[in-house]
């Protein structure tokens, strides 16, 4: 089952063409757009995905406007696909009463609390929906598909790689969120997507999950960037939380703390080739 | 006489960082904000600059967010400074009205008419005091500075540097408004800025101003991109006639058509190296 895409932007960007696709999702169960970088070497040979999930306020367009995804897309071969961060205009009562709940702030999980629960479905969404949207639709290798993401989407994408492990040969993530269950952004989503009960939340904490994580271990530790003027580190982000987990789990991580860069785009930018790169090798170390 | 910057953002990007100044210009009569890029190296040495003159309703923000100069001026060593497009919030009457005139839409150029003709001074602004401020507040090598622009800011770039020989080293443009004598957009500005006299306006008309061009000859052809796509290229830009103009004054110039791209900033990110290597390479064989 596999809806139809509407193109809503087609723009030659270095030697592909970025665009925008639109759909009717069945999960989510609203009108959904994407972006996604196609290099021109797709046309002749299927590719690796890297799937790039953004961060909280976020629609497809700030990735693929300010990070300078295109070159590098180009340069290495590599389709990017980028999902918006919630769903859209299903006029829910308080979906957009605050910044870091709701539209644009979908946390990447499946809500199952009343009104939430119907369109509120974004893990299921981007694993299930979009990614098989993407496969059929695109020139894909299925066995080099990495996933990767910023702040919200950081947690998405490692929430996404530990829960299943047979779709993505690789992870990585800039300053991500990731540990929600201390976190006082997804505290307070979750309590509404998921209700009070903690221990259900801990079915999205990367902390939890690399904990019971049994899926294959990357060939190089995977690579979390995080700036050390990230004025979100120490109250949002915990990246220490997850350093302790990952060594608890004997799962490799590396953690680098990058002087003097903040939270932006301009953080993004600056160390976005060095996660293509890490991607590119676990796809040439991969089985 | 030189005002005083207010540093209004600063955001560590690739080895550098990205600034954004405001500061009182005397020349328009107004407060002004611009960006520059500023990598490590400037930190011990004098090194090159570019300005770089942006497109119709672009603020300093546009060309900082979405072109990706910030990986360039790092890996090149250059200091990069964007100065607004207009003067902005001086209350006159009709500079709002329209999106090809008035703020955003300065044109580069000095009005001479009635109301205009106290701010829009942007010809005055870029090539004196804008020019001066970053040469007496950032580490700049005086013998090695460059123009260009897109746009509205390709016309800025070209008619600068063919004013202007001893101050530019340099020039370059990505889809350059080319004569402005002919341009709808132009015309409409030029009558209000200049008056009815189109002998007035082929002073600020790149085509005009080559033909009577007596400076230094680049070392290498001037370099203009221009998008095959792109929807203003026929009615607006008219990079044919402009070469003509060159030819026929024995003015060197590459003109490029690239294909398949459009006007937008997915065109500028894709060839603005190309263009820091004409500016370098004009840099190294510079008297």
């Amino acid at each position: 089952m596999s809806s139809e895409l509407t193109l809503e932007q087609s723009t030659k960007s270095f030697d592909g063409y970025q665009y925008v696709y639109s759909h009717d999702s069945y999960t989510v169960d609203c009108n959904m757009k994407f972006g996604i970088y196609v290099p021109s070497i797709a046309d002749k040979e299927c590719v690796p995905l890297l799937i790039f999930l953004s961060g909280l306020t976020c629609t497809e367009q700030n990735f693929i406007t300010k990070s300078g995804v295109q070159r590098l897309a180009s340069k290495y071969g590599f389709i990017v696909a980028n999902p918006d961060t919630s769903p859209r205009n299903c006029n829910i009562e308080g979906e957009n009463d605050q910044w870091n709940f709701g539209e644009g702030a979908g946390y990447y999980i499946d809500a199952t609390e009343g009104k939430w629960s119907e369109n509120y479905q974004m893990f299921s969404y981007i694993n299930d929906e979009f990614y098989e949207l993407i496969l059929s639709n695109f020139n894909v290798d299925i066995d080099r598909i990495g996933i990767l993401g910023h702040s919200m989407g950081g947690h998405g994408a490692l929430i996404s790689f530990f829960k299943r492990p047979s779709q993505y040969k690789s992870v990585s993530a800039l300053a991500p969120i990731c540990n929600v269950t201390k976190c006082e952004w997804t505290r307070n989503a979750f309590m509404k997507f998921l209700g009070q009960d903690e221990n259900l939340w801990k079915e999205y904490d990367a902390c939890e999950l690399v904990n019971s994580y049994s899926g294959p271990i990357p060939y190089a530790p995977i690579l979390i960037d995080q700036g050390s003027d990230d004025k979100y580190k120490e109250d949002y982000l915990f990246p220490n939380v997850f350093l302790d987990a990952c060594t608890k789990a004997s799962f490799p991580i590396h953690l680098r703390e990058q002087i003097g860069y903040d939270h932006s785009y301009y953080f993004i930018m600056t160390f976005l080739e060095d996660h293509f790169k890490y991607h590119k090798n676990e796809f040439e170390h991969s089985d």
